[in-house]
């Protein structure tokens, strides 16, 4: 495999010019989230849409884990000791606490502003904000050996930022969310499925990552006009009305219904052939 | 059967005064859908609305399938070739597509803006635009053989008209939604019924077609007031918040608290006898 | 178990400082629900609110059931009748059943307006109002004898109070909620767990009542900031995006992260001891 | 002026291509609003928005008056008589009024749902119906002698239809409407301009009528892609937060920054020629 | 004037059973608002809703003026060193505080939440949570004399407790509304009118009262049912966007299109007789 | 005037510490908008978001007008040039537009972003994207030889970039926005003010600046928390519901009421002295 950028936390490749692979790459730590990482998921996620080859992008964890969360030393000296030594007075921690959030939230929300598809393979433990960025992703697979949690309340952050915001609506059970935020019990693979956390698990995480890549080549090889449209259509819809929904994706359609890759899917479609998009 | 009236894409049956039956009529064609049979749908659920004695409605497809989607043909001639004709500016193209997509999104829209509740009964192939239509309906039902799919990407429509919008709302799996918008994968009535899309399958088309009139039979026995009031009601909650859901239910039972069927029903229970509520 | 409060139709009791015990309790009338229970049920979860020791609450019924649902006998005389001898005029009726049914909503709504996280444990009938109330509960755990239903079409209720606005948005199966609420069908304790209504049953009603206090004791156990800023975080971004929900928990955390309970988390993490976090 | 279409209670005709004049027509009656204009108002702008050509509408009255509001007599036949001949039934007839009521709104709403800007030019009485007409028009024009007044309270509607809706959003004083709408005030055009209810007012009704035209004449020369891109953009904002009214507007301009119009504008601007746009 | 209730810090009296005039009451302290007027408010207007022949509610404060806002003292005891004492800990300070501004701004909100019309008349000082509670009215009149202010940020309220949320959406300005809350200048009648507002003011505060008792009376002549109809239809329409708010109104009146008084206003009308309308 | 920092297109002063003045930099060019322009009004209100000194801001511009608008011929080069060059496809060029729009919307919002007031001082021309940029200020003022144009329309730019979004908003009456897009009419500084749209002109260039910084120096010599809290309370209400509004200022206040400015502010307020707050 070609084209590796390796950053401080993260890692980059392509499998394929379509297919960016990023890697939670801080291995010994299990992938602890740190300050460098909340950085740089933002830049690489924003460098990936300047990408016009991209069509898909696999998310996962290098070495035992996806990420075992936030990584509490590097944000005792970065953010809660930072804040301390900011001010001693509670207005004004709480304004650059706000600041603060804001960044890791939208580090956390990377995945969803891609503008491709993002498939989380998550293999070992996906804890606090795993399960944020996890979330965030269009797609999520497991290994069988996966374990989740919130758990957040037992780490000392009486609160959190931000798993409650994104995980119940990816998930659909309101009850099970708050069973677990309120108890931070630990779940395996099984009763992710279950409750629609992951589409599926693997026996391991080579069989992860495998079918992983099986199903970014699938999509990879649909027009990249329409994967943009159906994934901004999807996020606009699920924040809004139906009626808002489909007044928005009529008006995206007025654009998109006049690209050249209606014709050539409809052209590979009679014709039997696999269909050949340019790139975006 | 009397009382069928038989449209060029559509035709209209009462199995009892009670409950239209709508069906999908181009079986030769697996129900593609053409522009009468977009066009046909919101006339025939229009005068539904106004027949006093309907309180539930069937939608079923002739032949072989529910329907497999937009008619390709029909659609290059009567919407494609149409816009391309029209104009040759990208911006009066786009304003023509606007208003064909909302000609076609209320007619997908008809079931769910029919007042009393419609029931999909599918069978063979439901694609694309079927996905649409069934998910507007209030409860599905299909049969072990039915094949769903979101096929737009692979027919040549990198843009879908409204799949995407109603189908994850109705679904509450916002992955899954994603995984078979992005790869078109077709997936049959256990996944369907796994995923919440289907309430029930049964082993054949005929069973499900009586188990359909079945429980229509049942919800017909009801009040019509009630059927109206909780649709309504139902509908306007899925869209807002809960405190403005309270809030509307409320202002709507003012008046349906004062109707008569109230006090019908809660005869017939003492009584033990079947409550009889008038028309509409 | 001492410290017990009884009123006219709610008895309150405290199975340790921490844990409030609300139950139902007309059991010689499966606990249906009269203008005291109503009433009693707002000033009740007020009641609990002020309490500072407070961590969690457990929602249940005495005798045989959970609740019956609405009293007609008592709606009769202190609600319809009440109405009909106020005038004659259907506006004036329309106005006075307005403000009535704010009072019954906002008494269903008390557990999620209660700061604390509420368990309901459901054994024998779950009819109607008892739906609306439990639906208003964070966690919904049953027997498995247990017995659900909307049945207020079929006693005289053409028009429900509320059932129709929360249930679907905890369910997350719009077509099921649909289904039930048009034919009031009966369902149990398995057909409640498939559809995420309940997170799990229990083979007696003893092992439900056990099972509910020893979830209770592990979410009493945790820091009553961080389950207070949870809770409010969770009802607050059902309602909002994704968006609007981050911008809230941010807001909220400006204060929250500042609390001595992440410290103390923390600390007792580090130690493994068992934290102890002041009453709030 | 030719191409005159007269219905039974609307004219339509064309000043110009680009400028459709809708005049309501019942002057010996002030142009009360009777049924038959209800329907004729959503027919006639229905039929507009099918023309190429226009980019401009003016709704005026003719004879004395814009209108008189709600014709109390036909409203007695067709509305209320036809309710109470329907049925005895609180509910039933509750169903009823709510499908009259949209229809009412729908044929109200007219203007706001025409593609291109309406002009409301507004002298003599402009009563009830006639406040909901104008405030969904773009753009209100009186002459001195206008006469305003939320009359319903008055006339023996104890509610009104959809005034209290659309005119508090277009006005911007919150106070002075419910003033209005409390007490049945009537009030002339220098309060109207005050209050922003009408931009501007003039010596009588010929000069009114002059200078409608004047200004359909200038907004008749822009581009139509922009003007309907403008429309569409105005009333989406209205109704939105600023956030979704600038995704939308982007959204919208991904089709329309690649019309011809753009080019033309700005060659015409340089050459210092007026631009002449193709029809829409 | 008979029926004269006193309370701590609020006085409640009739000068005709359909018109409240409810009265800031310590006027050797400019009405300064403290716990007592606050919990009072709240208790008056709850009471005022339960009056069947009340149509319509003057606000006003007796002595000098209308209110000078907070009272620093009672908030520095009831309030500020309620929490100090409460707890050291910044999240269970936070907790408390965000309990006792929900009922301060519940408080405020008394006039909004009150079924009928009210009418605030505002002479000498109207600061900070007199603008709140004033903007809550449904219309403001004042005297020439008045002064206004939000001065929360001059007098020790980093924070202010919610003059930011209601008065920039009555006024319509909202740059004017910014000024006002960085700088706490110091306005007149005449800059209240200008903006929005105020209605109208009087030269003094005699006359001020006896304008507001005419407008009053003048209320109170129209049908009950008619007045609370549109203040609910107001209200919501505030907040929701125009086609929630027709759809809104049209469920609203279901009702009360089928009350007597629509027939007993209508008669009025032509027989020229003032209408006669039973209490509510 | 020390502490100058030039960049290509924007000039950042402090006049003192706590006042940042922002200048549009371009005059021989009346400050037209570049592409330079744009990504440098994002970075300099990012970097004065990080100065814990900044409490007001005000944004002008240099030589003769705040600003003429877009820079046609830098946009043909660096937008419009630079899509037709990326692709052909109508669909791929929507993509990118959308991308390049967000960019430029993103630097318009840069003042409504900036944590603390904006003070927009307005002299000269100011066109099109010249009204974007200050409707995001929190206040507008002007000199009487202001000149204002939303002349998208006649430039050449069939949809504009987002002016029709924001400004009304701002202003508060919808006519005469839809007045001026469609017609791109020209209107000066008395039209403005009776408008809404600035809050006061001045006799010439040199008086307004002045008067922006008197007002600069004001609201400097506040509380910066409250500053903070109140910019941030008022543009999320301008958003939500007035309920959702008093929601979020009670969230935002469990923090802020426990800063130290409080304290300063009440005990300068005593003892009449210049209260003194520490930087944030």
């Amino acid at each position: 495999m070609e084209n590796t950028h390796t950053f401080e936390a993260i890692q980059l490749e392509f499998s394929q010019p379509e297919i960016a692979v990023v890697s939670l790459n801080r291995p010994k730590k299990h992938n602890a989230m740190n300050w460098a990482m909340f950085e740089e998921l933002t830049t690489v996620f924003d460098h990936i849409n300047s990408l016009r080859d991209v069509r898909v992008v696999i998310l996962k964890g290098n070495g035992k884990s996806f990420t075992s969360g936030l990584d509490i030393m590097d944000a005792n000296e970065k953010i809660f000791g930072k804040v301390d030594e900011h001010s001693e007075d509670v207005g004004r921690k709480a304004i650059l606490y706000h600041k603060i959030l804001k960044i890791l939230q939208d580090s956390m929300t990377s995945p969803e502003k891609c503008r491709m598809p993002v498939i989380a393979a998550i293999h070992g433990y996906c804890v606090g904000g795993g399960l944020d960025l996890s979330s965030a992703c269009d797609i999520r697979l497991a290994s069988k050996c996966a374990k989740f949690t919130i758990k957040e309340v037992d780490i000392g952050l009486a609160a959190d930022i931000g798993s409650l915001q994104r995980f119940p609506k990816v998930v659909g059970n309101d009850a099970w969310c708050r069973e677990l935020a309120y108890t931070s019990r630990i779940f395996g693979a099984e009763e992710a499925l279950e409750n629609g956390l992951i589409s599926h698990y693997y026996e391991d995480k080579e069989i992860l990552f495998d079918e992983a890549l099986r199903l970014a080549k699938l999509i990879a090889s649909k027009s990249p006009v329409a994967l943009v449209g159906y994934k901004e259509g999807l996020n606009f819809s699920r924040d809004h009305t139906i009626e808002d929904g489909l007044k928005h994706v009529r008006t995206v359609n007025t654009a998109l219904l006049q690209s050249e890759d209606n014709m050539i899917a409809a052209m590979a479609l009679l014709s039997k052939e696999v269909p050949k998009f340019s790139k975006l």
